[in-house]
């Protein structure tokens, strides 16, 4: 059995089961319906013990926060926010040792095909969730990750500093692509979570379209800036931006042109932006 | 340098290029449009050189190859199966060493959210096209994969063999779930491979919602039937169709009932049913 | 319910569990021994009924499949391809209805770094072995799965067939890196799979670290021919080499030279060399 | 344009290249070297402006990051750490408007098969090193992420809290695997890196194996305090386990016991332990 040794110390600490896949039908009428989500939990507390001499008093196992998630979606999901937050509650009320906890949820979308019967791209966009309870206060964040954005046009990238490895040529038209991971803080909860998710993914999408884009920076401060007002009770969004580069493809070598046209999609390297937008204090 | 030994002799052989990312934008309008494809190439002919003594006087590049994908895109791509063909007939007919070429391609579908912007779920159902050509004649295959499907109901499996190793109990309504990857040949090219392909999915979805299903055998061959009555060019339907478990989780240890409602998606394993559907020669 | 309507019938079918994951511990003294597969199973026969009308007699369920695998190891697992072969018999002997199974398994290693304690990198090369059973004959392949070679040197690229489409400069000198499937047929049983695989393993290394390469294609020749030279009762090796490009960094536009120094090592596209080696009949 | 309204503004932001794929061979004698990165590039400082009006003048371009990656492996790589507190400084040191830089690289393991071959497993274990520069102190970072490790016996996990939704029995002797992301952050530059990271990883895997399990924490406490004995420079250690749980098969449905010898090895869902161990102030 370990214990701390004189001189070491445990810091910063947390324990919860990644990837709970669940899926939950509605049969209260021949029209069914679905909710496909993955949860994550998190738990934080007084766990010096178990760390120290493996005293698990305080320990409430991952397999029960399982169990709980399952357990809990027995009556509905009803908000994807809302269920977050309820399993993050019972968590901290429920373990003693248990003082902070952290629910994260992704929602697979499916579309209808018919009464029962649903069909899916599969590792596509999903929305997201998440609850952070301290045994007083609920912090919760809303969210979409992995929705592919593209721009035909409309976006150049030029008058950036050079020094002498830079290489790159200015641009005044290129293909701007991107998959949005977005989430933002709500400063009070919104009345309709699912409306203000659908008003945020809209003007999301709308500014993204509709921005003429002079860096990638600059998009994303667009879209962050579009989403907080879009959804008041929103205060900060934080957005995380890979550049899909598109090359263009020099077609001249084989006696023909390409304005525009042909371009080999990139995988990697990549580019990374990433950047919060805020609401400033009144 | 290698050459082959007495007792010793190459088999069935080819190479080529995979993974080649091409995205083509069409502006001839200020709607611009957007074509999302990966192909992949494979040939073979004479080549016993290369092997023997890397002597590679009939061996096109596979450089050349993605190339010339990147070059025939230039004017547009028109049919996924057409430009599979062209392709698949420039490699045989230009390389002297080569005798059959195969090309193999997918497209990753995009919507559109204005007049030059898309979004898209990633990694998701792309539509498949593949032509071979030998010199003579050119074998053209359609398909989809990764379409994932569920029925949330009119699922029953019971009545198998058991041994001593059964422990499944049967039921009479589980959740079934598949990801389906599917490919037809046709026996003689259809007039409008863009209608034939929108009427085999149309057909695949509406076979599957529509089954009442015993057992995933029995929807796969549903699937590849109605394919083939609603393609009548299309002569062979080949299906593999992952049994994308769904366990009906035990609510009961927590004094609560589970009728059909809380289901834990599973991951690995999976079963794996795989199948071709045909039409009979008249 | 679905019955073949006149026209249409089933053609070739199987189906199985795949990605069955087992971990077997020799616990018989304090140094414990561990291996770890991951096991494919596909069943045929006369499984017309499941199909047309999902009369389910003949099938023996995939969740039994799955169970066999673990009972099969309550007393250990003995060689890879014997294992492969036990489960095949066992699925044929068994179910009346299946004709013809077929058990494939790769094996993940493990490195000891302690009486009961084990340290392995995640997802590398695999073992890999093959039973195919038909009632009275067993063909066991045996093999291996994504082991990454580079050359760093030794390997050219030229004197290839040139169209208009071509821009590959000739090479002389470039790195040649691959990521090794190989599969080899027995024509007889070695009378010691462990040794036998062991020196088809070495030799395909020791072919890849001493073959000047001219092509890929010589390479993988070259590598087949040893292969079947080590293992006398082999008489086919099949060949998957994807070629890992490695593209020299122009670094002249820095003011650097760079002989052969500094490459990016690529992703998307790759070339994928194919091939059988084969033994000629005497 | 777009330009910041009032009332929202630019939160904490930065920009880079991810996945800058390096390979470094030395060919000073026959006898090559190679060096295989993955490098990550992450820049921030005065760059309202590209944000808020597309103004890029401050913007060091993230394919200059890339060409400089490339440049600077020109002349050799030297420690992983010192190489990516070159870069660091070094894009600072610049670009004005550059005021903090932060470098990751994992670095993927090649073993020797002769003068100039080598081989590897595929995805498995690396090595890691961090540099993050502001203009005045160099903060360095070493780890290991992806180092897969299993005991066999020696672990138990029993006395927990439980609740109504607690179902998971106690174990006095249960499988315990894990794959290791470790990180630690030095408070002075240990004299030698490599030795330093060698004698962090030795302590991680001795400290893994001889430690007697009670919990996974207790073992993540273990590793940390080891590794900070092993390596005087380093302050503190943040860990990263998920608990790959091994099922126990119950093989009493079939007559055979299962005395801790046969194992499902699960995937989905999957513990998650992490936690920092720390040197205490003098």
């Amino acid at each position: 059995m370990t214990a701390p040794s004189p001189g070491f110390t445990l810091g910063p600490n947390s324990y919860g089961k990644s990837g709970v896949r669940l899926v939950r039908v509605d049969r209260d009428t021949p029209r069914h319906t679905i909710r496909d989500l993955t949860v994550h939990t998190a738990l934080a507390g007084d766990l010096d013990a178990t760390h120290y001499t493996g005293d698990n008093t305080g320990v409430l196992p991952t397999d029960t926060q399982k169990n709980t998630v399952y357990a809990f979606a027995r009556d509905g999901i009803g908000t994807l926010e809302g269920f977050a937050e309820r399993l993050a509650r019972h968590f901290v009320d429920t373990a003693p040792a248990i003082t902070r906890a952290r629910v994260r949820i992704e929602e697979h979308p499916w579309t209808r095909i018919g009464d029962h019967s649903f069909a899916s791209g599969e590792g596509g966009e999903r929305r997201t969730a998440e609850a952070a309870y301290d045994g007083r206060d609920a912090a919760i964040t809303a969210g979409v990750c992995d929705l592919l954005l593209l721009n035909t046009t409309d976006s150049e990238f030029s008058g950036f500093f050079a020094d002498e490895y830079t290489t790159l040529p200015e641009t005044d038209d290129r293909v701007l692509a991107t998959a949005v991971t977005a989430a933002w803080d709500y400063a009070s909860a919104p009345a309709d979570a699912d409306a203000a998710f659908g008003a945020a993914r809209a003007a999301l999408l709308d500014a993204f379209a509709g921005t003429y884009s002079l860096s990638l920076q600059q998009t994303l401060y667009a879209l962050g800036e579009r989403i907080l007002k879009a959804v008041p009770e929103a205060r900060e969004v934080r957005l995380s931006l890979p550049n899909r580069h598109h090359y263009l493809q020099d077609l001249g070598r084989f006696g023909l042109d390409n304005p525009g046209v042909v371009f080999q999609a990139g995988d990697l390297p990549y580019g990374l932006i990433e950047g919060a937008v805020r609401r400033e204090a009144p």
